[in-house]
């Protein structure tokens, strides 16, 4: 039996997110019944992380193992055949036996779009959000640093946090950075994991801070242990990419 | 009343074309009924062509005339809250009275977009023709400016061609070119006027010259008068953007 991991890009649009969850068209469990197709029989398929209801990857991380013998490029060839156009497998390899997506994952970095133009073109529209009002993106951009570190982001997860209610909300983030490119602003942040909605969290607190409703000051008391202070809204999914998730090199 | 001039974005992919039609999502449907709720009346809204279903658009143009007072800006800020995201108009200006975007252009440009990449990434896929076989691209590149010119283009008109059926299928190609930019064959023709299903029949007939099956002097001879040859096979619309419309500087 072999360990398969797989690299994938999604438009999570129309999708209720990674997690598999009955009658609902999902990442994890459309690629379950491709996987179980080949293999003749179910397949549990396991991801680096959930992505939630309409949000995107442009390379997830998933793991599964498999008995069919079939060739890694046959697999990923025979995988996109059976996997709607919305999911692709851009890389299908032989990982370590026992290999976890989720526990081994050093990282992740996720990337969020706004654009900021005053109409939006038809062709971006699922994959940015779309904000066409007076920001200081510069302000934005000298705050995104601060929330490297590590860090209780309780203030960060979603009211509503789920499995995670009861553990640790600390997490490192090693990289926090906006960007303005043009009429696009682009914010990355990598980190050992995050809460639900904590990405969309981090930059709906940035945005307030672009709209002057919050300042740097106001953004860092909500780190701090204890934090009694809500961070800014959350962001629409569209705007959220998993943009790669990295690992130990011993795992590739 | 003013005659108003519209360029507008669209993604065609969940429209069936330009055409307004009773019961089915068209462009000019649509356009009609946003602009029919601004003027508190039916009004007629007339395009530079009709696309087909599915068909895109970078800048179309159209046109209507308004009792309604509204300054430009504000006519396109209202009539982009009153259409769906997936059309847009990115101007509003005033044209000369009478001023009709069929009979005043002098030329349209399309581009059809083929993707040869193995894997098509999920956020191109409804905006390029994927084709991930072997094409002798040179070939394909060398032919494209044989459609230059006067010609009769019967062998590339549709086989149902609705109400030019008894028209003249002379048209002039002022430019036809293809290019290689990395994974993807980029075709751009621009020409006085187009066939029912015309571009997509032309890239059609390039690809099967990149496959092999026709030579370029098998290509000129269905641009022969009395052509018994039909063209190669329409591609799917997916692929194809109207790109622009030219006008005489005294419309502009």
């Amino acid at each position: 039996m072999r360990r398969i991991r797989l690299t994938l890009a999604y438009d999570g649009t129309d999708f209720h997110g990674w997690q598999a969850q009955p009658g609902l068209p999902t990442i994890q469990g459309t690629l379950e019944q491709a996987v179980a197709e080949i293999e003749g029989k179910p397949v549990k398929v396991l991801g680096s992380g959930r992505t939630d209801a309409g949000v995107h990857a442009l390379a997830q991380a998933a793991a599964f193992s498999l008995d069919n013998t079939i060739p890694l490029l046959n697999l990923r060839k025979a995988l996109n055949r059976l996997l709607p156009p919305a999911i692709r497998v851009l890389e299908a390899d032989q990982a370590p036996d026992g290999f976890h997506p989720r526990y081994h994952a050093l990282s992740k970095t996720y990337e969020y779009r706004i654009l900021r133009s005053e109409v939006c073109s038809p062709f971006e529209r699922r994959w940015v959000h779309h904000y066409p009002y007076p920001l200081d993106a510069a302000a934005l951009v000298q705050t995104a640093p601060v929330f490297e570190g590590e860090h209780d982001f309780s203030a960060f997860a979603a009211a509503d946090d789920g499995d995670e209610k009861k553990g640790s909300k600390v997490r490192t983030i090693f990289s926090s950075h906006a960007e303005l490119c043009g009429e696009r602003l682009i914010y990355r942040v990598t980190g050992s994991g995050f809460l639900k909605h904590m990405v969309r969290n981090l930059i709906g607190t940035l945005v307030e801070v672009g709209k002057g409703n919050l300042a740097r000051e106001d953004v860092a008391v909500m780190l701090a242990p204890g934090a009694m202070r809500r961070a800014g809204p959350t962001l629409p999914p569209g705007g959220l990419f998993l943009i790669s998730v990295q690992y130990p090199a011993a795992t590739e």
